[in-house]
């Protein structure tokens, strides 16, 4: 365990840096030297001076040679979409990628970095028990190669599922994919070009930034909760001079915030963006994870083919399948062309497997009971968080799922409270990850889908004892 | 079933056609009398004098009228590498893809057009059991992630393999993939960009040239086979004014032709690629399956990190899993990172059944079988082209594998063939297909994994048939 000591330099680094942002120091005025700064806090000069240069790398502050540390012009609010462009451009790509490793789960550590539910919450036996019976059953699933668009079986399961959702798919109408992620980088290339802009929440998940990047297209983040007429105004203002290749939303059950959107707002996104020529990626990955009731998706009111929705079963049945699907609309052909040709389809014995479970009705009473304890756990998280968090944290009211988004003062920096926690082995997703630029530096998701037993509680407790020493 | 005295020749004309390869007779040198020929392998004037013609047709050797038989030139590649640019980047994009489609299988055809074996000659039942064991026994797969570079024992079992190719290679210089196609398009996704021109083998397997015209790349065919030199002085030239973005080779048994390098041939790449900065992307789908003996692969040669060896279980051991990876040498780190960023990892349960099936031996044994029946399979199929097809007719020699390149004379059109012989509910692939150009209009690839029972040898008499009357 590292001593309390090594935390000076980085509670008095936020101190400052709260002072900065408070006008206690202004842009380009001169901090006290080191030596000044030791005295007036009661620390080593060695300390001081690992405050400073942690308040330079942020860029809060730079050293002039032979002179001292001076303030640095602040970041200010985003607004123009020309500077969130701008912006959006210059983002250090190497983030989200980064966030993927930062959150690997390894043994040993208590975990509410990753997006996953504890493993027990998952109908395994069942599901087991169907894998191996069709492995054994039809050893032809092991020769045959399952082309784009994948197994009828499975398609015509989803289909069926997803007239919960108030859509009406034909098994024709769907891609089985390598999990949403693959699902959404497929959209993409089927619709935008690299250059384009996309347009994703604000919020976003950091697996799309990362994907946005890759396909070297432009992430604009925009805020669609609870109403999307803001951000669609914004959209209508940016495509005069900009092409806009999609528009990526999370209509319900949104991670990291847990929102959801109204149908009536989902139907004014599907036709607004019908008329500015902008397809729309639904995500619908946590819906069926909503608390109250089943969720429509904003598909369901699409009329020219312009929705192509996502999802997969992996955060609500079986994150180890990698079962993701895809509705492209009148971009069909094109996303079942492209994935036979980047790489042919996905292995037919898992997708017959998981078809087999799926035709028993057994995961809709799964569906029941994991909204339920979703629900208990992320209520309970929120409530441990509301009053162990130092003053001024503030959470979101997830509509469904079981993350968590929390918002620190803003004296915490959500990287400083990563590495400080990563120290005693417990992980978080610094919100950092959720969007191009540096907006979310104050934020943190955390995971409610592990059983809130002695470990979690204890390691929660010390997550929020960090955050008020940095606070 | 045709008697074995029918293949007497082909084997011959092999052996000798071997010899030529491996340099015992050189180019111009007169080779023995029929008589002798006869005498030295034990076989009658006539079918001393059948091997002759049949590797005369092959255009290997030739007849010199009362003098005998010579060694002929080696085939050189075609004209000008600018023209070639040219040809390239107007090449109709759409058509690779559109060949994917016309070589799915459906029931009720007979299928020479696609690459699988016959599902008879895969050890489905030990592979079912163990993948059903998994299943059974570790259900945690079923919700574990498996982010990539993919599962361990997978990687370790694969690492061993590869060191029957003499490569050595540990589990964290490979990364599991969705199959072969994938792994090249990842490859050329970290080392190339659009615009650059991508050389590949003339013929190439048509997956392969829709992989790179999709990413926007453009394909250069070259020949590489029988030796790699005339190919590498055209990339020299090439890239004094052009990026190359990497050099796709398959160096053992490629499709569609079934030709392998030499070892000397395989090293002479490696080092002049390294020489020119250009990565070599080395295709070894097929190459565990060599009639003669277990292949170097080039990657052997590798001491720069330069090659990126890519292969699958696809086509050896079960095409409908999926399995495929690549040891991409010092672009390891950007492969394994581009794989999570476009698709998180490949289903775990699958790489785990399929690695306790590798533990336990039974792959070696499955190779030396399935080998033989494809050397019979080919030997028996060029046979039967030679006698039946139209006169002019010249077939590959494969090295292994079950596919055989096939030629016909300048008057047969392949996609003429193809479409009479789809009337007759009879597939093959039109050698249009394995060129961004035309220039193999006039050849087929013909599947010679089925066995040759009587629905196939009819089918394959029918072919004939259609071919002679298009000549």
């Amino acid at each position: 365990m590292p001593s309390t000591d090594e935390f000076l330099h980085v509670s008095l680094a936020a101190t400052l840096s709260a002072e900065i942002k408070r006008g206690l120091w202004s842009c380009g005025q001169r901090l006290p030297s080191v030596r000044q700064l030791g005295r007036t806090h009661g620390v080593s000069v060695t300390t001081a001076l690992a405050a400073y240069r942690l308040m330079e790398d942020r860029r809060l502050i730079e050293a002039r040679p032979q002179k001292g540390f001076y303030v640095c012009p602040l970041p200010h609010p985003l607004t123009a979409p020309e500077d969130l462009i701008l912006r959006a451009e210059r983002a250090d790509e190497s983030l989200p990628p980064e966030g993927m490793h930062l959150l690997n789960e390894s043994p040993g550590l208590v975990s509410f970095g990753t997006a996953l539910c504890a493993k027990d919450l998952f109908p395994v036996e069942a599901l087991g028990r169907s894998i191996a019976a069709t492995a054994r059953k039809h050893r032809d699933l092991l020769v045959d190669v399952s082309f784009s668009p994948g197994s009828d079986a499975l398609r015509q399961s989803i289909a069926s599922h997803a007239s919960t959702w108030n859509c009406q798919l034909a098994p024709d109408d769907l891609l089985i994919t390598n999990g949403c992620v693959e699902a959404f980088g497929l959209c993409l290339q089927a619709v935008a070009k690299p250059g384009d802009l996309i347009v994703v929440e604000s919020p976003a998940y950091y697996g799309f930034l990362s994907t946005i990047a890759r396909l070297g297209m432009i992430a604009l983040p925009l805020s669609f909760f609870p109403d999307p007429a803001s951000a669609l105004s914004e959209i209508t203002r940016v495509t005069a001079n900009r092409r806009v290749g999609a528009c990526l939303v999370s209509t319900s059950v949104s991670n990291p915030s847990g929102l959801s959107m109204t149908t009536k707002a989902k139907q004014a996104l599907v036709d607004s963006l019908d008329r500015l020529g902008v397809p729309l990626i639904e995500d619908a990955t946590f819906s069926d994870l909503h608390f109250d009731a089943v969720q429509r998706a904003a598909k369901s009111y699409d009329r020219t083919g312009n929705v192509l929705l996502c999802s997969s079963l992996t955060k609500t049945l079986a994150p180890g399948l990698r079962i993701g699907w895809v509705a492209g609309g009148r971009h069909q052909d094109a996303l079942v062309s492209l994935k036979r040709t980047m790489s042919i389809g996905q292995p037919l014995l898992i997708q017959e497997g998981v078809a087999q479970y799926l035709r028993t009705g057994g995961y809709h009473y799964h569906l029941r009971q994991l909204r339920k304890k979703c629900q208990s756990q992320v209520e309970q998280t929120a409530g441990l968080a509301l009053r162990d968090f130092p003053a001024g944290t503030q959470v979101s009211m997830p509509s469904g799922g079981y993350l968590l988004w929390v918002q620190l003062p803003d004296t915490v920096f959500s990287m400083d409270l990563y590495r400080l926690a990563l120290r005693e082995a417990i992980t978080i997703a610094p919100g950092t990850l959720f969007a191009p630029d540096d907006r979310f530096r104050h934020y943190i998701r955390l995971n409610c889908g592990g059983e809130l037993d002695g470990t979690r509680l204890d390691a929660l407790a010390r997550l929020a004892a960090i955050a008020c020493k940095l606070a």
